[in-house]
């Protein structure tokens, strides 16, 4: 049947989608915009880093108008390394970034690339926000495996946050093959091999970072901040499996003599 | 000058840009969004037909966040039919129209065509959208050349007025041959931020695989040379810059207690 052939499409759709993540959202009024804008576009897996109002949030619902199947499984994590510990792939939204060592992409190729890393290699993949006027923070563009950057008149950019949200997600929907097949997730990659999760490369990164310390790597504390986030992002931009990690642990504990590692 | 050029290209993209005409919209406000979405996309030519609250109006001022460009130049008509007269193609933005003979345009092919039409013939196009609740009269849409459509949930498919032109000038927009705002990858690099040499990155190969064997990182013989080539395929893949070969010299040296390496 018709109906339950667009009803199976878009159910496989979302297995594949990635997840919205706004980190430090300030008015609940503008995650209720961002969940109806995903919800247009068939997104449905919402997080929230540190809402500043705390979560449920009245005014969200409110402003949802009745995205209640986003509003209601929105999930709130304390910091964006918790919000995307599961995750495998991420774009960092931002106008920045243009001092690190990393690949910028169009609303268009950036979910370009997530469609073909979620169809193709079964990853879990993420889109991260930042709060509506600071930004993303350097250290969560860090961690980031590429920056999304919507390109707009340079005289006239400044962009709410449910916009931007629109049309990031509505260029991940724009994509969907509209053959009635979706082919369903074939992971190329499994065990071992397959991409690590940023929790498994956070927590390798502060492995790095701990024996740095404790071999005096950082010359001055002003330093620290900028060396670190430059580390931080080197080792991001190698894209490591979960064996990658194992054996960047076990070089540590070698170099070091410590034979393990929490 | 870069800058001269720049203000060129975008002169030159404005002069082919469509009209985006408002039929009987209801809230200042709104018209105040769509402006700065407008401007956002570098459109600027708004028109009005028998707005509801008249014009000017002070909210749609306070909405469109320094739009002066496209508000002051606002132009009000009583009907739709005079807003388009001067135009030579339209498009008529609805989810109506299906009983219509007349070709369906995503916000994609729909601006792609106006960009065709605009620059290949110069002609002057323009896109409509009705009221916030009602939509475009079926009068209005059978007068367009073509509907525009915007492909979204469709159990889910409720946009604002502001949210749908921002959706349609972005896709405009984003067609533009040379976007006058954004490379897609990271700028090209000198000095410390340049991709480092194979010579430089084979030396810190050595360096780690040195401290490795010194370390005896490796447990068996047999298994050292697959183990170092997905060590340095990792590597490998971080695509290091000049810095980053230096900082992770340094990082071998702090961990291992030895200053310098050859």
């Amino acid at each position: 049947m018709a109906g339950t052939d667009r009803q199976q499409q878009i159910a496989a759709e979302r297995l594949n989608a990635p997840v919205i993540v706004l980190v430090q959202p300030q008015l609940g009024e503008n995650i209720g915009m961002c969940a109806r804008a995903m919800l247009n576009c068939n997104l449905t897996e919402l997080r929230l880093v540190a809402p500043r109002d705390g979560w449920p949030n009245e005014a969200a619902v409110a402003a949802s108008s009745g995205a209640a199947r986003v509003i209601d499984n929105v999930r709130v994590f304390p910091t964006t390394a918790e919000a995307v510990a599961d995750l495998q792939f991420t774009l960092a939204t931002t106008a920045r970034g243009r001092d690190l060592v990393k690949k910028i992409h169009t609303p268009q190729s950036g979910t370009a690339e997530i469609r073909r890393r979620a169809l193709d290699m079964g990853q879990k993949c993420g889109i991260l926000f930042g709060p509506e006027r600071t930004g993303l923070e350097n250290d969560d563009i860090a961690r980031a495996d590429a920056i999304l950057n919507i390109p707009l008149n340079p005289a006239f950019s400044s962009l709410n946050l449910a916009q931007a949200v629109l049309l990031v997600s509505y260029s991940w929907h724009a994509q969907a093959p509209e053959s009635p097949t979706v082919p369903l997730a074939a992971p190329a990659a499994e065990g071992n091999m397959a991409p690590a999760s940023k929790g498994d490369v956070d927590n390798l990164l502060r492995h790095i970072e701990e024996e740095l310390d404790s071999h005096r790597f950082f010359r001055s504390p002003d330093m620290k901040p900028t060396t670190l986030r430059n580390i931080v992002n080197m080792f991001t931009r190698m894209e490591m499996t979960v064996q990658d990690v194992n054996t960047l642990h076990g070089i540590l504990s070698a170099l070091t003599g410590k034979r393990s590692w929490k």
